[in-house]
């Protein structure tokens, strides 16, 4: 099987697991982290996704600075990781993610999201 | 083809497109949105990457209120949309995250990461 | 009069202006920059809140690689700007935030908040 | 004397106890929470100042929604002070900042930076 197949795979088996840790299906705020930050609810892992964002760019920085850019994978999967925890509280999944960006790649759509709120904000100037 | 597969080649089509957009593949900044941030180098996406994580927060904030949940799901599509321009512009790819997703979705390995930053910092606490 | 007096008399005089950009106030979204960012409402100006921390990271990463530490002057002061933005919004004002700093420098109150939040963080470990 | 001047003291005698904790005035990472920060090295703080933008956005958010104000002015303060823990690792201070808040607080200059942003994006535009 392909490594595509097996990522998508990744993606899903992940959002199991993490579905597996909500207060409703019985995770263990004792004995897991995602199952923590989802007993103490929105703030802890909202709080999180900022904080990781900016361990993202703080990587980044370094890495136009000559660090090993290895960093940036492991700051993004972690943001990716806080999003799905995020996700999974909200009844939403990264399947939904996908087919959100999925709906961007048509033949001439993938930047229309961006250019409307670029074109938006420029309405919007004084 | 089942969904998964589908969504995992959108993942990574939608890396192909983004790399198109870059300096040295031709991509060009007065006629694509990403072309032209990865032509104003990492600082444009990085600041893009802060904005998006304040906008999943406020979705999610607005969703705890009563807010349409689909915005979180926009929001978090324009997240993982910019962090995914910033891959391109390092040589990096969605794949390098998923599989490092993936590498902690193990038998026991999921949390590892994040308990392992826990133990850290309350090695680390006065 | 002491620069300390003339840095006091700016915060406030800055509020000032802010508050009189607010719609109630008559601010004009067509001519000031607070203005648009008052009528837009609260998602416009937390947005900002967002990017320009992320912007006071990314200069203060520059700096450790070399780059002129002004720049984070700038960017502080970017971010402050706007928190004041939102302060007015809510009918703050930047004298409240600076007596909650001032609450803090007791005798020995300084930390007491930043520990309080360490010691809790350390209670919810599992 | 007024409440305008201890509050501008109040700024400048927070940023001397926050300097007096920097390594080399021997500040103590084992007492303090400001020595343990600057012991560790621009990464703590700047990924604190992240996750307190995030924090205050979250206390807006809820407060749109009918929760107390108050909650934001401690979130602004514990962003501030953040931003003033690394403003004394590079050797500046709040005044810098107050100064350059100051510098555009003139006759027409206080929207001037942000117009200038502003204007440099419209030319920017695809």
């Amino acid at each position: 099987m392909s490594s595509t197949v097996s990522a998508a795979d990744s993606l899903a088996a992940l959002a199991r697991v993490i579905e597996s840790r909500l207060p409703q299906n019985g995770g263990n705020p004792d004995a897991s982290y995602v199952a923590r930050l989802l007993h103490k609810g929105p703030d802890a892992f909202l709080k999180k996704i900022g904080e990781e964002a900016t361990e993202v760019v703080m990587a980044a920085k370094d890495a136009d600075h000559g660090a090993d850019k290895t960093k940036i994978v492991m700051e993004v999967a972690d943001l990716w990781f806080h999003c799905m925890i995020a996700l999974a509280h909200y009844g939403l999944s990264p399947g939904d993610v996908v087919a959100e960006l999925e709906r961007r790649v048509g033949t001439s759509g993938l930047e229309e999201k961006a250019l409307r709120k670029v074109l938006a904000r420029e309405g919007e100037r004084p």
